[in-house]
């Protein structure tokens, strides 16, 4: 009982001294509270503890969040950005799957263009993707507010947001590869941002398209399939990726896994966990397992370490044979320069982290009730000394795994992720378990029986995959938050039907005790990995474009409207181009007159130079909708196929007479 | 200084008692407050109204908010459900606009059969919308919790939405129309939901299209477009639109806009006003003036007053004619049986709202300070005397203007929409002003210098558009909250790029002034209107379908896996059905192998029973991302174009071995 009674004075102490504080305010501000605010809290059924979540999570009208969550949105296949503490999604950023109220994917051309080109080498224009994985990019190892870059796991690729206006800018649809997961990070200077495989591709490094049999399939798994991790090097002015300048490493056929970049010590080097390095082909149904039953053998799958500073030697020593657009580096090769290592590591491993001075690699199985910690120390006097247990199948040296390894936490049940704090100390995941372990790293944060030791616990609600802390997985963490993103959430939030939220929960650091804040529902997407930065690092993001500005390449586009004079119609044969502004409350010209059959291309150019003066342009019975921030100019390019008059119109309520913000297209 | 010093001592004593409350229940719980929640507050910058707003609206990890808000999701296509007090996303519905997380307009037959019906007449299949106005179902005038109606402001659609699953299941392209806006209710019983045309339609009743000339418009509009008020029935036990039994008035080509349904003593009529009564075409390149100029020159537009139940008795007595596949009451049938009047109402009107009562219908101009409250008691009076002031140019009688105005109350500038509290009280947002206004209603509600009078008004943030309170349009409303609905958000929240969220505000009116108690960011579309109704009402909803499960019929599909045998794959010719069954964490079967150029029918079933098992199923390099909740079964129909082996898996992380839950498709 002592505790509680200390707690209780401690309260009524800094109540009284809240209460002193409150009586000078009043008599300067308008701010006082109508009521008592304990005594609402206590009708509305809040517990003291309740109290103190409001307070700590509650921001107020006009105040602003000081973190920002860029998680991923799952097969929403957008970005969504959410508020800590408020948990508030402030923004969705469409990356890959189409968006009408942004405009994204219904007939603006720069767009349409970006999207299909995004598409290359996959036959088909994609429009959505699995976002799995967002990575910042970072200056000497911490997040700069610069770009933002996410992949599609469903199909290969990765996308670059600018965080000058926060939209998707590129995608790319990486060579030689068909899926990938969790393999994506930018190294600490964004000098190149890594993308693997997840499931291997089929004759991966093929120059053409290539068919197989079900036979080969099962018997030629081994030769015919290949991973590959990928090193993407960054405009950095632009963020954009330079195909000619990047880079891959063949990569035997396991599935490659999470990720991340090494940084201090391990700088230069990436790791990559992986599981099924059994091979497992499925055919559940033609006498064999589950790719589930036959990927979970091994008591030890490989992490792969990588030398990306000596791979961009390699390649620029002319070793490395460009297949499909990208320079690749063969297992022989890579092997032969000593740029890539295989470490044992606990059965089907998920996550991989790396610590903030670089030196500690977490690793954590999922079928493993310990986070496995090697040392960047170790890794490099093992491999001066060539202290390996052989090598696997494709003749990579596997290092003798007791010479690595730094430290083993048992954790709980089912670990997954980890991300760190200021003060040398570890948050990993528990699927199983549900919930989240803080433990204490080795030397130098923490010595002797201090270290390696699991010092706090949560419950957390269902299925925890990824949590993230503030600046979590930088040179710099912040400590304060963490976000556990959990995928189930039955019971959590109010019954809408079968399709559930996730649940994100917000955990207070700052205690002794971890301390859950909110329930937040996600109810766009499923979010996978999140990074959280400092709002501090985009108050500058742009508002208004200068008149006429194509995001696509924030230069003027040829064929917006500068000056009134500007806007005109032009016909040359069957197409008609029309020069559109876009201004409250009107769209001039207003009237359009064309032909069935006629092409028709409408230069649309938003004049305002407000922000916020966002309009929209719409035609209807065409899958026509353009969202045109103020200073933005598009292209509309369609064959007008139906007769009759179409009312085009401003999709954003942006006036008092916005509804008289109309114009017509007339077919005759 | 008076009322901050009792304002203090108030807060001082009821401090004290929840400080005791405290000491209470620290003993018995583990709930205590790890820290004071005053020091807290005052440390993070929280004023005392700031606490207070605090514990108004947080809602603690594991308890459910009191309301949920339906709100459009303007173009976006989508509607958006939102806990009230705590102001989060709880859900979003795809209804006209792809989603790929929700597996909507990805490959899901049903759902893109669904789409594609959903733009019968259009010429397109459309795939996208711009959600305006969502109308619950109604039982004696009051939410029943049992669909939601939602229209297309785009291309004249609307779809219905069944709560049982919280799915849309039907989309009906309303014959005759080409756009709608505001003119969605369902009628007290939801015998019928209405929707009107917004910008009329050129030939709108022709049966087949039409082309027309610049000349034609501009000359000939009044006798070319066309209005329509359509009444479309409702099946009461699937929700879905009967159109055979619905029917439709033909309408003067003004732009008709908000709409509202009779109730009480209005039981049977339906209310819905227009503006451009001036018939403004457009042509500001053609020597003529912009919409927005030629439709604001009136001092007068028409509210249309139909009587809707009279309407059913015309169409049963065959008095309409069924033009393309709907019964059509002409102009001159519906005047000629004393069942469509039109009365005079201030310039650009936009909101017409009608009171818990039925008596009152308030109508607010945009550019008019004054809100005009007409008596249903006055319109039967005046209707009964044939008090009219001649008819407009379509022969439509104009009931005499001040014969029916019960009241008129001057608001502030640029009011627009009305909703009502359980108390007399009437919640009118004024757009030009930024602000809430609240004011009393007149007899029996409030009499004498009492009634239709401003009470309190409150300053929101920019651009408010509609509100919303708790069942606020029907015969019983709930008061206690509103919802602003802002349209700019500039300074609310931070900066990130361009394109801003819309900002709601929710407002407190339990008190004797009303009170903004948070901010928040609405990033993911543009919503307009919604109706905010009681959690409880949804607490029945469904959690698991039985196994094969067809959401779009609810009956069990034909080709679903029902029992492990079932699991198999059968070719016949160049078709390839494959019957496969989804559980944690595989599929069965999961080797598929086919040919290119072979058509590849899957039919999936989810087979798992337990709440939130939801599982997705992707193809890489198709557009094709499936989502299926426990029990639902789907089918993926497509022609396999591409050589390879395409690792179809699961998007959702459903369990520990989630990342195993892959299978193949192997093409030779």
């Amino acid at each position: 009982m002592k505790t509680n009674k200390s707690g209780i004075s401690r309260v009524i102490t800094l109540s009284a001294l809240f209460i002193l504080g409150l009586i000078t305010s009043c008599g300067k501000s308008e701010e006082a509270a109508s009521g008592d605010p304990m005594a609402i809290a206590k009708a509305r059924g809040l517990s003291p503890a309740d109290v103190e979540r409001a307070v700590k999570t509650f921001v107020p009208p006009g105040k602003f969040d000081d973190y920002v969550i860029f998680a991923s949105g799952g097969h929403s296949g957008q970005m969504h950005l959410i508020g800590v503490p408020s948990m508030r999604i402030l923004k969705t950023i469409p990356v890959f799957s189409n968006e009408s109220w942004s405009g994204y994917g219904y007939g603006n051309q720069g767009i349409e263009e970006m999207l299909n080109k995004g598409s290359e080498g996959r036959g088909t224009n994609l429009r959505w993707g699995d976002t799995h994985h967002p990575a910042l990019s970072e200056t000497e190892g911490d997040y700069d507010g610069r770009f933002c870059y996410i992949n599609d796991r469903a199909n290969g690729r990765i996308g670059m947001i600018d965080l000058t206006d926060f939209k998707t800018k590129q995608i790319l649809a990486i060579p030689n590869i068909q899926t990938s997961h969790g393999g994506v990070f930018a190294t600490p200077n964004t000098e190149y941002v890594h993308i693997s495989a997840k499931v291997p591709k089929a004759y991966a490094f093929s120059e053409s398209p290539t068919g197989l049999t079900k036979k080969d399939h099962l018997e030629k798994y081994k030769d015919i399939y290949r991973g590959a991790s990928s090193w993407l090097k960054i405009d950095q002015k632009t963020g954009r990726f330079l195909l000619d300048e990047s880079f891959q490493i063949e990569l035997p056929p396991y599935n490659q896994d999470l990720a991340d970049a090494g940084k201090e010590v391990s700088f230069g080097w990436g790791f990559i966990n992986s599981y099924n390095t059994e091979l497992a082909t499925g055919g559940n149904k033609d006498g064999g397992t589950s790719i589930e039953t036959g990927a979970s053998k091994n008591d030890f799958d490989f992490l792969h370490i990588i030398n990306w500073e000596k791979a961009a030697q390699v390649v620029k020593a002319g070793k490395a044979k460009k297949i499909n657009g990208i320079n690749v580096i063969s297992i022989q090769t890579a092997v032969a320069e000593g740029l890539l290592y295989l470490a044992p590591e606990p059965k089907s491993p998920h996550g991989v982290d790396v610590s903030p001075d670089g030196n500690y690699i977490t690793v954590s199985g999922k079928l493993d009730p310990h986070s496995t910690i090697y040392g960047m120390d170790l890794i490099k006097k093992a491999i001066a000394e060539k202290n390996f247990e052989g090598t696997d199948a494709y003749g990579i040296p596997i290092i003798r795994y007791k010479s690595i390894v730094a430290g083993q936490v048992e954790l709980g049940a089912g670990p997954l992720h980890t991300q760190y704090d200021d003060k040398g100390y570890a948050y990993t995941s528990l699927f199983l378990e549900n919930a989240v372990v803080k433990w204490s790293l080795g030397p130098p944060y923490f010595t002797g029986d201090k270290a390696w030791k699991v010092v706090d616990k949560i419950s957390t609600s269902y299925n925890i995959g990824h949590l993230t802390t503030a600046h979590g997985d930088t040179r710099k963490p912040h400590g304060k938050y963490c976000i556990a993103m959990n995928k189930w959430s039955i019971d959590r939030h109010p019954k809408m039907g079968t399709l559930l939220p996730q649940n994100f929960q917000l955990i207070d650091l700052t205690g002794a005790k971890m301390q859950i804040l909110v329930d937040m529902p996600i109810g766009i997407g499923e979010p996978h990995y999140a990074q959280t930065a400092s709002m501090k690092l985009f108050e500058k993001s742009l508002q208004v474009y200068p008149i006429g500005t194509d995001p696509m390449t924030m230069q003027v586009m040829a064929g917006s409207i500068q000056k009134a004079e500007d806007t005109r119609i032009e016909r040359n044969g069957n197409t008609v181009d029309v020069y559109l502004s876009v201004i409250r409350s009107s769209f001039t010209p207003d009237l359009i007159e064309c032909k069935r059959g006629d092409r028709i291309r409408i230069h649309v150019t938003n004049i305002e130079q407000t922000p916020d003066a966002t309009h929209g342009f719409a035609i209807p019975e065409y899958n026509i909708n353009l969202s045109l921030d103020a200073g933005e100019a598009a292209l509309v390019d369609f064959i007008v196929s139906k007769p009759g008059s179409f009312s085009m119109y401003c999709t954003e309520f942006c006036s008092a007479l916005h509804l008289e913000m109309q114009g017509w297209i007339i077919v005759s």
